[in-house]
């Protein structure tokens, strides 16, 4: 479902911004050569798995307790390959 | 993993933009009432496989060639719970 | 994590029957083209998303209670395509 | 999409032969209390995350070259929640 397809931006200099220091971080690593839409949307996945991890057998309730530093960390990592695809 | 730790951001006001852009269109139509954190990681998860139906049993060269909006639209989803989530 | 790695199963004489009948099912309609590990994988994926969206923003209690047959229908992919990955 | 809707399997017995041992290792191990639906199907989708990590930035060619006995360990977990989940 396309839940938020009604939703308008204005402009996003600063998303630019980041994906710019994104591309500038991967291709000191040399990771371009990895980096193509299949894989990148898998990477998005395997990451929000790592994210729904924080949550696996914990109630509503304690999910709301999570580790916050480890939830930015894992959402960071979805952002960042996000960014790439676009 | 966390490929991205070592990654530095500066400020981001257009992102705080987004959310609080997020975050009025959510209230609008009364879905907080669903947005716990585990919900939001689950959503983020759906919506991560809905971006990668997109390539699924294609190859690696034709995935490349991919309804630019339909991935627009996928990931647009991708990044609006991350970003509720945040 | 590796959850069951110690559990011990016996010979499984209809779960051979099963991925014979799979593999029959799938050379039918010429699917083996595009059946490599690393889509098949993909396709568990999308279809274990697709059975958490029957759970999404409903309570622990409300999900006990989703339509049984979709439940089966979702289950019945996860399988089938695990068991083509065996 | 339910791509096996029209596949017909006969008598199992030596599913729910594993599925019976599956509740007793559960069981024994006090796990009962953490299994609702909701969270089982979420278990599902991270095991087959981890199971795809296995393919993450690989080739098609290269995926087939997977070390076959990690990947009966990721499946095995599939598995066993799709099995408790029936």
């Amino acid at each position: 479902m396309n839940y938020f397809r009604g939703l308008k931006i204005k402009s996003m200099n600063d998303i630019q911004l980041l994906i710019n220091e994104l591309i500038k971080f991967r291709d000191a690593r040399n990771w371009d050569q990895f980096h193509n839409s299949k894989d990148l949307a898998l990477a998005i996945s395997i990451e929000a798995a790592e994210l729904n991890e924080l949550f696996l057998w914990k109630t509503t309730e304690d999910s709301e307790k999570v580790d916050k530093n480890k939830l930015k960390e894992e959402l960071a990592d979805v952002f960042a390959f996000s960014l790439l695809l676009v």
